[in-house]
């Protein structure tokens, strides 16, 4: 058994206390068990930095993932978080992974798909990558908001192994929004026999309104865990993949995906 | 706008009234504006004939085929419904297209994924295929039950043009199938920004009981029509893929993915 938690943050907490709201989010959910935090999209910066990104964003190795990387060893959790990175003059919006275990070796995901003309004017895209890091025990793959609409990615990280998929968001609330949370992620998590977290920034800062529904979706679909619209929320779920093996055997989807050459050669 | 109804089919009729009930069913849809109507996976024969599937099978030009034919000329409305085709030695779980204004050219789907060992004692799996049909002015693509939970199934028909994916269906009722019915259909709409119509058995036969829950299912996610739990059901939807504009715009599912190239070339 892994206990994870999922950190739905506010859109209205300042960008120099984000660090430290992560950090000390960190803190209370290793009290309580969690071996793994997950933050929203841009935790580290807020979402809606618009041309500020530029030079706020750091790098790979720079001071945000370090204090995240002390964090982590001292309190002995590990931590998924959005960020800006800054690569060369390219910018991304990208996401840390750090095990507890080894907080000097921090992965890096950069997100595949960008949404809108806000991100693209400020980012550039990755494409598609297969990032999966091992943190307390799971091998966890990681995707970021937008990229988790497209079924062809979480495919891609379950048939690498994953047994969660991390995905830290900024949904924008709005007509398609509640469908995405409530819908979506619980089908990315059945049809591929996988747990999926989803962690979303919540209320408003400027133009940019949150929609919540951060959640912690097991591999049959259930929701083991779900935080409401507004605020700030630490939720819960203990993930036993054992208790799924009935689940993967009624609906095996890799298996058959793959008997059925329904899947190419992943493209990265 | 295109009319379109949904028959879900009770198990309870016996198999030697089937044909006659969908062709009651078209002539009561056709009298409502439906201009196509939806049956479930071997809607003709019966889901639950075990061995006698191989002698009542029939051929691509057979009885079932050409009665269809005769009263979707009659009563002026196209019809898709399941039955066990019968090539050469070879038995599979097919589905005939047929359009009104051309009745004499039925479109054969096979199934391309079996579901469970009852199925395959009986039946071979086709594998992925793409079957288009022009019926009553849409694009309908056609797949078969276990083969919808397969986003590539889906994301397959969708950029070949299909408007409206067509469903029969036999979802055995039990832990899974509320989720299919209720989550994965209108996610598979929203994930391309197309038409679902998902045709389900209902009831008792047997060792089988169904789900029911047949729908029909628009691009942005939302339930049109949805039928009950037991007994046959004609259902609705009037098909306006114009109104869905903003949400395709909202929603550049299809464009991005091939953008990225997160999807090969077709397997078929």
């Amino acid at each position: 058994m892994t206990r994870i938690a999922v950190f739905q943050m506010s859109a209205a907490i300042d960008p120099d206390h984000r660090l430290a709201r992560i950090v000390d989010a960190m803190q209370e959910a290793a009290g309580k068990g969690a071996r793994l935090l997950i933050a929203p999209e841009l935790a580290l910066s807020g979402y809606g930095r618009g041309p500020a990104f530029n030079r706020e964003a750091q790098t790979a190795d720079g001071a945000w993932v370090r204090a995240l990387g002390v964090a982590a060893a001292r309190h002995g959790i590990g931590v998924i978080a959005g960020f800006p990175e800054a690569a060369g003059d390219t910018r991304y919006i990208s996401a840390v992974m750090i095990d507890a275990a080894g907080p000097d070796a921090p992965v890096i995901y950069r997100k595949g798909c960008l949404y809108g003309p806000y991100e693209k004017r400020h980012f550039t895209a990755a494409g598609p990558t297969t990032v999966i890091a091992e943190i307390a025990g799971l091998k966890v793959g990681c995707l970021i908001c937008y990229d988790v609409e497209f079924p062809e990615n979480v495919r891609r990280l379950a048939l690498a192994g994953a047994d969660l998929v991390a995905v830290p968001t900024a949904l924008p609330n709005g007509a398609p929004a509640e469908f995405i949370a409530r819908h979506i992620i619980p089908v990315r998590a059945f049809e591929n026999q996988i747990f999926v977290a989803y962690a979303d920034n919540a209320d408003s800062e400027g133009d940019f309104t949150y929609q919540g529904l951060s959640s912690i979706v097991a591999p049959d679909g259930s929701v083991l865990a779900a935080a409401g619209e507004g605020g700030d929320a630490l939720i819960y779920a203990d993930l036993r993949p054992g208790d799924y093996a009935r689940s993967r055997a009624g609906n095996p989807y890799l298996k058959d995906a793959q008997r059925q050459r329904l899947i190419q050669a992943s493209t990265a």
